[in-house]
């Protein structure tokens, strides 16, 4: 695979995982979606979805890693970083393309949900909700979760330990079968089987934290979410940014030293 | 493939799409159905599997396109058009049967549904709800949802946009992996795959206007609304009927541009 | 295969598909079930995997028809018909056999709710519900539900109609894929796609009849319903025992009709 | 497979599936979590993919038994039982660190739910639910659900039946298939066919009991709830703890019997 291959497939192939995971928060989240409120099964099976979808299509031209973790991991394992900053550079261009996107195909839903006063509590809401003013003085803004994850009980030991095992687990299977290899492994099942491990992360894992188990899929739509036009967004909750950033590493690396204790 | 073969093929591969497509939303907003209100997870399976079903029938004879913006997306890619005015004939015409069949399976369901005063809201109905007058003055009658899409926000430039990401990511799959061609990528795990990423979309993308992502779904069941017999069955709002056929087709050239630039 | 392979074959795999598929229905409807009221999703996707798990299991002995439908639709496209009684035998017998086990599996389950004077509305009950004193009179009683498909819309055309159409998608979708057979078509992903069409019709087509599309699915339970000691369990229906008898043999002939015509 | 593979495998094969089972519970469970009351199908689904996750991970080392019904059944129909114990070992550690590491992810949930005075019904609880006086009498906790699974109907015969009725599908699906052998039957498909198996288990017979169908799924967890300084956590309900390890064990055994006189 060529330097260019690469960056472009992981540009679009996060583009579009970001694009599904951030539609399906949107769909779930906002006012005047047909799906609002369908649910956490409608998010984790929409977030694994996505990343079918999105390793589908980047297969041929990256190998679909998505994720610095994976790439992290996959170097670790076979002890080549030569195209690590070019996986990682696309990575985090193609989340933050997708993160627009999102805002795009959702756009007269973030217009109605946040000029909505009883949602976002503005001073002249009949009543300013509890959520909303904890969401104000917390810095998370009520769409922030539509772009980047957050935490429910808020414990930097806990939330760094949640997202390193979610990680962990991702990792594990894709480097025992190869997911993501040419020609080994589960071959073209892959990227389903990928999903389905990703789904079930989400309905296992994702209740502490909201599962970012990813940098890139949780630092560009952050970034994405700081530089965006929208009315009453809330800050960007840059205090627990390096949480979903340093877990899934740790998780990959901690993935990859077992894969060649154990397995290789 | 003979043109005959397409021709039947087409037919009756998207009658069994919308049959099976529009029956879902039948089951989940008609009265007297043992499935109402199971939720958009049961649509957005419900339109996925249906994708899927329709796929594995009309595969070994037309290649199972079932949609326009397939159509038009290979074409382009293989810069082959002699057969495209066969697989949209079959198309529109399948599409038709299949809503007149989601009517007939339904029957029952329409009748019960379009006479109870309450949910149609006619003159002497104890309560007129405000969505039922919403919707005769809008001309989105209450159970044309089970035949065509309609936006929640209506907004053309917003609703052209979704329907435009929506297709162009259908698009990119089905070509990246060659879904429907014979022996080719994902081979018979092919419609299986497709119809996940179909699920993707609904999930994801639907909550804006519906998710047409193809325009012989909508128009042709449009069409079939317009001209079935229901009582109190409302408009067709064809005002809106061209966003679902125009935004598919931009969607679906758009993917063929960029798969031809990166992925060929 | 010998005849008493096919004979155990059938007999064994119906019953695991009566066991699973009934389960399912017992779990989101009795009281002190853990899974009471998980909604029709879980119904879908309940008899879509017992299809599955039935079809792998009962597949190297019989080739998993496990439905007289698919008998006589493969029947009618091979034109032979010397093990079809045998194919009936076992999945008749099999049927029964799955009912018995339900009840086993949930037996305090359905005492508690048969004994609950609010649900069964018996004359002690605080209230007699107008549910069940219409399930009385029509002689459907509280539970029948669990064993036998049932119309939500009493109209013997209809719900015939309903049940051809299901069964007709189901037996085109597994005579152009060949799906029971050896060594043809989807191979070893046929049971998991013969699964999600399934699950298909049942999220698109359930909703006015049940979706029987099985008249071993039906009749068999229908007959253990009949001869179970159940306190307060209601009549059988047996005016309405026909239609997913005659309904689903119509569907399947129809199909292998179209085959021959379409797809031979 | 070497006895240190086999043993390596299921250790981390079994905490890996103990560690997103019990995760779904927790998730569902638990005050402050994201996912809570995500309902039954999410429990179905998520101890599903625990199961396909932790088969494709543990499948290279030691075939992915990962249950001691499995162990036991395929025992029985190869008539090997040298690495027997091995396997049990193996299954009944991991088990106990899957458990640690399920309440290690959500920590700060367990936390926030057994200190809730509401939740736990502690002496200044405003009111002290029916449903926690009844936890504590019989032994039962308010968390134990999310380690061990309890009848919903106390009843010894019952709650054994219905387990060996489950296991005895779970088997039958893994013998006939082959599911967990290389080089047999279903290959690379065999993690995700047991998992949908064991969905439809879930869906369909998982009412009454939870559905254990897996001795060191229920005791090992038990064994750490029972060490785990949890404040107000309850007993253990010992009492119960023999049926999900009895049960199971018949039934995988009457699974390898069937399958010996029939199938093989």
């Amino acid at each position: 695979m060529s330097s260019s291959d690469i960056f472009i497939g992981e540009t679009i192939g996060t583009a579009i995982l970001i694009l599904l995971g951030g539609g399906v928060c949107a769909a779930v989240t906002l006012k005047a979606s047909k799906s609002r409120n369908a649910g956490w099964l409608a998010i984790a099976f929409g977030w694994g979805f996505a990343v079918m979808t999105a390793v589908y299509i980047a297969a041929p031209l990256s190998g679909a890693h998505l994720n610095p973790a994976v790439t992290v991991g996959i170097a670790l394992k076979d002890g080549r970083w030569t195209d690590v900053p070019v996986y990682l550079a696309g990575q985090f261009l193609g989340a933050m393309i997708g993160a627009a996107l999102v805002w795009a195909a959702y756009y007269g839903q973030f217009h109605a949900h946040l000029t909505d006063r009883e949602i976002v509590g503005g001073p002249g809401a009949r009543k300013t909700s509890a959520k909303a003013v904890e969401a104000r003085e917390t810095g998370a803004g009520p769409v922030l979760g539509i772009f980047s994850t957050g935490p429910e009980v808020r414990n930097a030991a806990q939330n760094l330990t949640t997202e390193i095992i979610g990680t962990f687990v991702l990792l594990l299977a894709v480097l025992t079968q190869g997911l993501n290899d040419e020609g080994n492994g589960l071959g073209t099942l892959g990227g389903l089987i990928t999903a389905l491990v990703v789904v079930s992360i989400g309905l296992s894992l994702g209740g502490p934290t909201g599962y970012a188990i990813n940098p890139a899929r949780d630092l560009g739509p952050r970034v994405v979410h700081a530089l965006l036009p929208l009315p009453n967004k809330g800050g960007s909750d840059w205090t627990y940014a390096w949480v979903p950033v340093v877990g899934p590493l740790i998780g990959g690396a901690a993935a990859a030293g077992v894969y060649n204790m154990a397995f290789a």
